[in-house]
């Protein structure tokens, strides 16, 4: 397998586990508890734990984005000191990425005997939800580029983990923050769904966050033009930059 | 920007969070669930998991006080070796602290499509809460500052993070233990709101709290007269003291 | 105590002690919780900061598997470089998983005042809980060995408690992944319980899930061929190798 | 104030601020929770964030023993190497200890608008509870120790809290595994209190169990002749021994 075959793998096997621990335990929380809050918090905290433990494994084979939006916010970052992703390696990143999301529920729905794909019923477009996902991802592209303008980068697995599993609670989109993941979502009509017709506004907020994120970035980080590959977790030396 | 102003957006942005991360996920535990104690558990581990990951991305930049008493302890403690805050830091801190808190109580409301701003109704004002308050307090005083004693900074996020998500349990006034969040958690009327009319004495019980709180470290890290910036997280070379 | 001998004791004590904490919490949970989904939280975080904390303690004596498809895989991974297991170690150690787990679910019921043994009643054998198995085990074993391929092994023990936390929740089977431990959870009918009728089709999913793990991890780390024993935790001078 | 007084100190303010803990979040968990299962998650979730704290914070002064039976291990260990406590260190820390505890116990209630002491009337005396209380201290000592024999130490804080936060719900005793504690929480009459009557079984069985715990020790660590205090956390230069 190429270099760049490897990590686009690496990048469809960590975001369509992502997604499998989200709709997974999203089902298992709706099948097992009655109280709104306690599924939330039993999908949060599996989905906080599985998220932490695939950037470990993962991120030195491709920097385990698993997102369009921090791929695509590395590809910026780098651009001039030509560190980030190239245009063809992003196309590709996020092609394994959205392909991996839609068959980690696949596989999350088989798992629980589901049907393989439903579409979601559950529409989420209301105006604030869609600024609690500016919010959302905003805070994440700051998380994982301020590691990067720290040089704390060790910590990203467990810090992204932790972010993401309280914004499930602090964002009243319960932070999506991921277009990838969005669309995966919107293939099981289960706890953790989101209908179609929702997604095109969650991306369009994901995307917005992302600028803010990065806005918020040059204020605080003037020097972190740097690659997110560099970002979540130092790669190894057989991953050469395609 | 200057690096004082650096600075002081880095405290804005981080007590602002913070507040965003406590109102919000205290709407969402309140709508979600029903139980008393497992809406404070949803907002405990929130808070504990964003705060912690607030201090590791922002600590670089400012020293991640996110707190008045903390601030000041800092400019007392470094007085001498004058290491610490100056007094015209000090007032900077402070003001962009106490901004940042009631503009994160709007983002909150309006994530959440509340009221921008409603003053709690939620008064606080046992004498019972108040000794929770001290006790809080100079639990957080003594957690950062002895860190620094014992040159264990690297753990100071986690360690902040546990320690108060611990303290919405142990403590009887669940552990606001800062002066801003106080003043910003008056500017919304929901789960973990404060009556205005209840600010003051919960102000001066952190107050209370942090002169015990020095007290107690002066016994047993009698060497640590040291700054909070060295505290929170080592401080990266382009934050020069102003 | 030969050193092989030291190496059986430590899988002995902390297979058993693992299954111990799984059946016990699970007694506990049963015993205190009505929602179903809170018992399985009770349940899953006290097996992930058990089992983190075995690994920790244990690791350095004999590798800490306390899991026969472990040992198995880390055989397979050496047997060309001679750095795995031998198989006479091998049947050693899969022979003290197995008396251990046995242990420990009889020690959890004596703990809980339930008689020491008795058959569990809880079927477990609907297909699509065996593909929950395969997943969870594949998972379990990419985690365990890409961690040794990215030289990441200081992270093993809270990544492996993180991974069987969440998994509890985003597998249909609640991830048993571990063939000792499933022989040890049929001799409690409590709440982590399995029937001895399902241990066999569980047991072949584990097996097919370690299969397809090691399949995932040859993808992703070509030249991960590595012994276990210096996967899960490095061992210690005075471990030789058996 | 001589080293000797400050570890002295280190341990009285630790032990009372643990039981504070634990006492103030039983307390908390019992007003605001219905179910059973989920006041026992909140108190042991509060339990593990202080403690860890708490170790992180004092072990650098006193080796954050905050414990008898870790105190009176300490000093059997270490008789030979003359590393461990002396007889007179032990008598002063163990005095400390048990202080504080009930100081902890009376400061909880206190914060709690409770009478500040009050006998619990808790029994907590049958067999089995005994037997789980003898488990969690083996377990306790064991991880402390092996932590040391392992050179491990730095992982100790976080270890120890998630052990005992585990062994809340694994074992049948609710895990006080601590004598002096076990005093404490006999002040208080509420949900962590435990009767008079109860208290000298347990503290019996606490003591069988570090028994079981340092032959355990043997077995696995057959070197691990070590001083608690370079175990729990490596000490500073200024508290030397005494």
């Amino acid at each position: 397998m190429s270099p760049l075959a490897r990590r686009c793998f690496a990048e469809f096997l960590g975001t369509g586990l992502l997604v499998t621990v989200v709709v997974g335990s999203g089902i298992a929380a709706q099948a097992l508890s009655i109280d709104a809050g306690l599924r939330l918090l039993e999908n949060a905290a599996a989905t906080a734990a599985g998220l932490a433990v695939l950037i470990v494994i993962l991120g030195p084979v491709s920097g385990a984005h698993f997102n369009p939006v921090v791929s695509l916010a590395d590809h910026y970052l780098g651009r001039r000191t030509r560190t980030g992703l190239s245009g063809r390696t992003l196309g590709a990143y996020v092609l394994c990425q959205t392909v991996g999301a839609i068959g980690g529920a696949v596989l999350a729905d088989a798992m629980f005997a589901k049907a393989p794909v439903a579409w979601s019923q559950h529409r989420r477009s209301s105006p604030h939800l869609l600024l609690g996902e500016v919010v959302a991802t905003a805070g994440l592209v700051l998380v994982i580029f301020a590691l990067a303008g720290a040089k704390r980068t060790s910590q990203a697995p467990w810090a992204v983990g932790a972010y993401i599993g309280g914004a499930y609670f602090f964002t009243s989109s319960t932070s999506f923050a991921n277009p990838a993941v969005t669309v995966g979502r919107a293939f099981s009509n289960t706890f953790a769904g989101i209908a179609p017709v929702s997604v095109p506004g969650f991306v369009l907020a994901e995307l917005a966050g992302a600028v803010v994120g990065l806005g918020l970035l040059a204020l605080l980080y003037p020097a972190a033009g740097v690659a997110a590959d560099d970002v979540v977790v130092p790669q190894v030396g057989t991953s050469a930059r395609a």
